[in-house]
């Protein structure tokens, strides 16, 4: 039907005849002449209709707005003074000869290039939404990212296998989405929360390199930006110790990016311990941008009088932190109650502070509440540990190590990127020494940190039952400025390692045999030594375009409340398929739709 | 761990010290030498262990079949006389040097070259059978396809957008499967049958060129090779003929053919119109390997006095059509009796022949019980038309046309395939111009032959009113060898036209709106002329590795009763998550398992 894309017309074409399809972006009638700027997924070109041409300049007449048009003519020059450098085609035009209406449109409830529109309309038109070249590009370059993951893959001997949708519940993690049976009545399949196991199996099967870029559920309570499905860049391998399957995945992910961003990330990542990232950062996550870090306070407030800190500096698993903030003097005493606020959130009680006016003057030159609760000696060695210098100010948190930890982790990221210390900048690197576990103060027993399947560093197998807390993992999560992308572990492959984690699990025989049986009989025939990774892809190509929403990456998203707004889906079903499936309504469980 | 896969070392290799990981495929102790053969998922090659290396030896001595070991080595000649030359590493050997048992293994409960499994040991320990290096070619086969298919669409312009697997429920078609949602109660997502009305919202919103392979699902009742889930090569363009789609789609198979089988498929593909395919093979998916075609009669049997074929002759859509059997004659009374019997499952009542002994004699030459009932000129005319030689014999079918095309079509695939007229070759067409509908006997109604979003042939649109069953639609199927690998159509851009379907199929505006109001909708703002097709990727991949079954070509496939014997998926699931989703089981609906 054409001959070229509307994007791809520029000075290369002057003179000749060109067909071009696509959509009425705007329509200006200006001194007897009708411009169209005509778009479709390549990029926008403006078609002029001379009235000499009077069927054609009829045709245009007529068309608005998302009309879809089919349009030939010559490729010109745009006289003098009309020239639009701003875009691809902006120094020609194309003097239209034959134009055809191929379609016409309601008018859109919104324009394509308004960029102030509600996230409800924008889902319930999302076929209108995804025309905004906002949106183009953002789908364009997450298959970008998929393919180009394909490539490298395949480069290095990765197959990929799909795995099952209709698969077992293990209700195990977060919760199952259920598909009841009709064949084998009262029976369920789940929706796979991660292919975990049968990519363990296919190691297992001497597939020795798989991948499998698949979607995974999970029936969470939704937060702000997560998503019923979600797409994984699944893998595993045999044969390699964690060191190469990390250098075989940073060498990926510099591939994506430099293939799809033109941006070269370090080479090699940093790593970082677990222990290493929550003493410098309070995370697990840390957001390298920022060059602000903790400072360990707990050895020095072990007798000082200050109650707030003696007591976190002394209960188990207490810890007395402090975060410098340059220049941070300057701050008010509303940011300073706006940031009390926000590590409220985190569990902090407060959020002590000493503001370092200036230090040529002594203690003179601090400001603080708290000066008075502290002894000269700790006042000189906080400001030494700190570096503080005159300006600055110094935040403190004082109470259980989880709570100060995620607190001044928080607000480091949050104040490093307000008062503009973040970099602009792509910072990956590497968490390890995970600890196995953690412990559940709910259900008052030990949790997989990763997942059940998870190796311990051979030298701490015997820890894994004398003492759990300190057994460490083989487990590696890849993090790009403060977010998760991806995390892996070399597995489990000896089923007498396997049952001692269920032991210090607390999981019985039984329950695991139940849960998990092939699998661990599966470990019983020669399973070869393994490990991998998965990777969150949407979150990546967020990240990738600069979007805060993963909604901005995924085609037909779903709404907070798990609704599709555009097909209305989850919808009541007849009567007829609920009995086809043996199963019925709770009666007093009304529909809220 | 490793330097090489085993299946890589051959003479290139002789003299290197290699280091290999993989499975003791079998071990045998021949002349006070122990021999290994290690397999991994390249091949195997043969390991040798040296009394002389009492470690080593040791080491290998308490092997047992499928351990997982390390070997370090040299590469060697084999001695003279001990070549096997039928496989790669035939004529070298590595002499160990150091071996390291990566784990143990129970005794398997099979060999992994036996070939005569029982399916249902094999879908148990799926995991092993997946080791046999049969399974192990099938699924990298599939990668190579998939991959192909990637590297043609990404470099055609495509673009891989995932669709939701949690969407709505309409009851067309096949049946859903549902996923009871949490949140809203009483509401239910079904999975998808296809992504058909999402890949046509995204041509609206235009992004001219889709693909996706991706997993489908249909709660069918299974029939032999059918699987619950299965995957899907979907495609979608914009502002392209059906001559241009065609074109561009049989490329694709071209270039998969030629990238992962070096088969060369004819160009351009035959096409071949519904009405001839029936016509002449009495099935839309001719199986083109076999040179036998129908031939008609339905005109000369209009006078006949026989009364099953005038019967068939006279009625409304009867059909009397012959199938002439080369060599036929020499068939036995037991082997057309059995065909009688095969053609009754097609709902022929019998099967009339004539046996074409020898044409030099006239009529004394042929044998057959309804001569006597036939005039002469009709007799003569018959074996003008079959063209039938001496030693032939003639089958006919008489009865309504489709009885007739599903019983002959079928025996002259059978009898095509067991008396040696099938070509050892790859056979594909393109089927064309089948009608928009075909009449429902049961629910007495026109149903659509494909889907109710084809597109009518531009000059049948009237007749979707006035004459339903004349009007023929723009849909192509791609056929391979009998089977149907392929099928899709240009479809309505236009919402007039569309709702000119939903009138033909006698589908209330309600409803329609209900089932497909967001697809209606979009057509109103500027819908793209545009068209697709979608790829059954596991019958592809069976039909190439040459298996009669697609659960050869699926890691892990479910049983005809729609279970995974491995997982033993579906299964019976908390009273706890069954409440959380508002449903509870029938009471009388007891678990079968």
């Amino acid at each position: 039907m054409r001959t070229d894309y509307c994007g791809a017309i520029n000075k290369n074409f002057l003179e000749k005849t060109v067909t071009l399809c696509g959509w009425v972006h705007r329509r200006r009638d200006h001194g007897g002449v009708i411009f169209i700027d005509l778009r479709d997924r390549d990029g926008i070109v403006q078609i002029v209709f001379d009235p000499d041409n009077e069927t054609a300049f009829h045709t245009a007449e007529i068309t608005r707005n998302e009309f879809v048009i089919k349009v030939s003519g010559r490729v010109r020059h745009r006289p003098e003074g009309t020239v639009n450098p701003g875009i691809f085609s902006g120094d020609i035009e194309v003097l239209a000869d034959q134009v055809e209406i191929l379609n016409t449109s309601l008018t859109p409830p919104f324009q394509m290039d308004d960029e102030h529109l509600s996230e409800a309309i924008r889902l319930e038109y999302r076929y209108l939404d995804l025309r905004r070249p906002a949106m183009q590009r953002n789908l364009l370059l997450r298959h970008k990212v998929s393919m180009a993951a394909r490539v490298f893959l395949d480069q290095h001997g990765f197959i990929d296998i799909e795995t099952p949708m209709l698969t077992k519940s293990t209700p195990e993690g977060a919760r199952d989405y259920l598909v009841p049976s009709r064949v084998n009545a009262c029976h369920f399949f789940a929706l796979p929360q991660s292919p975990q196991l049968f990519k363990q199996l296919l190691m297992v099967s001497g597939f020795d390199r798989y991948y499998q870029i698949t979607r995974c559920f999970r029936d969470e309570d939704l937060r702000a930006d997560r998503q019923p499905e979600f797409t994984q860049i699944d893998i595993e391998t045999s044969f390699l110790s964690e060191d190469e399957i990390m250098g075989l995945m940073e060498n990926m992910m510099r591939q994506l990016f430099a293939d799809v961003m033109a941006v070269t990330l370090a080479d090699p990542f940093p790593r970082i311990s677990y222990a290493d990232a929550m003493f410098y950062y309070g995370s697990d996550k840390p957001d390298l941008r920022i060059p602000l870090v903790l400072t360990e306070l707990t050895d020095l407030m072990q007798t000082v009088t200050f109650k707030v800190f003696l007591d976190a500096a002394q209960i188990p698993g207490g810890r007395v932190a402090a975060l410098c903030i340059p220049m941070g003097a300057e701050l008010s005493r509303k940011e300073i109650d706006d940031y009390t606020q926000f590590v409220s959130i985190y569990g902090a009680k407060g959020l002590a502070y000493i503001k370092v006016n200036d230090l040529t003057t002594g203690l003179e030159g601090l400001q603080s509440p708290i000066l008075k609760f502290l002894p000269e000696q700790v006042i000189q060695e906080i400001l030494k540990r700190t570096g503080a210098k005159s300006g600055d100010l110094i935040f403190f948190g004082a109470d259980k190590a989880k709570i100060v930890n995620d607190a001044l982790g928080a607000l480091r990221v949050k104040i490093g990127h307000e008062r503009g210390f973040a970099e602009n900048s792509w910072k990956p690197l590497w968490v390890v020494d995970f600890p196995m576990f953690e412990w559940d103060e709910e259900e008052n027993r030990w949790q997989a940190l990763h997942h059940p399947f998870t190796s311990p560093k051979t030298s701490h197998e015997d820890l894994l039952i004398s003492d759990p807390g300190k057994a460490l993992s083989r487990a590696y999560d890849m993090v790009l400025n403060g977010v998760e992308i991806g995390g892996g572990s070399v597995r489990i492959h000896q089923q007498a390692v396997q049952s001692k984690v269920f032991q210090a699990l607390n999981i019985p025989d039984e329950e695991a045999q139940e849960k998990f049986g092939f699998l661990l009989d599966a470990l019983q025939y020669g399973a070869p030594p393994h490990g991998g990774i998965a990777f969150g892809l949407d979150r990546i190509v967020a990240m990738m375009t600069g979007t805060d929403s993963i909604r901005d990456v995924i085609a037909f998203p779903k709404t907070q409340r798990a609704q599709c707004m555009l097909t209305h889906a989850p919808s009541a079903v007849a009567e007829k398929q609920l009995r086809e499936l043996h199963i019925r309504l709770r009666k007093n469980d009304q529909p809220t739709s």
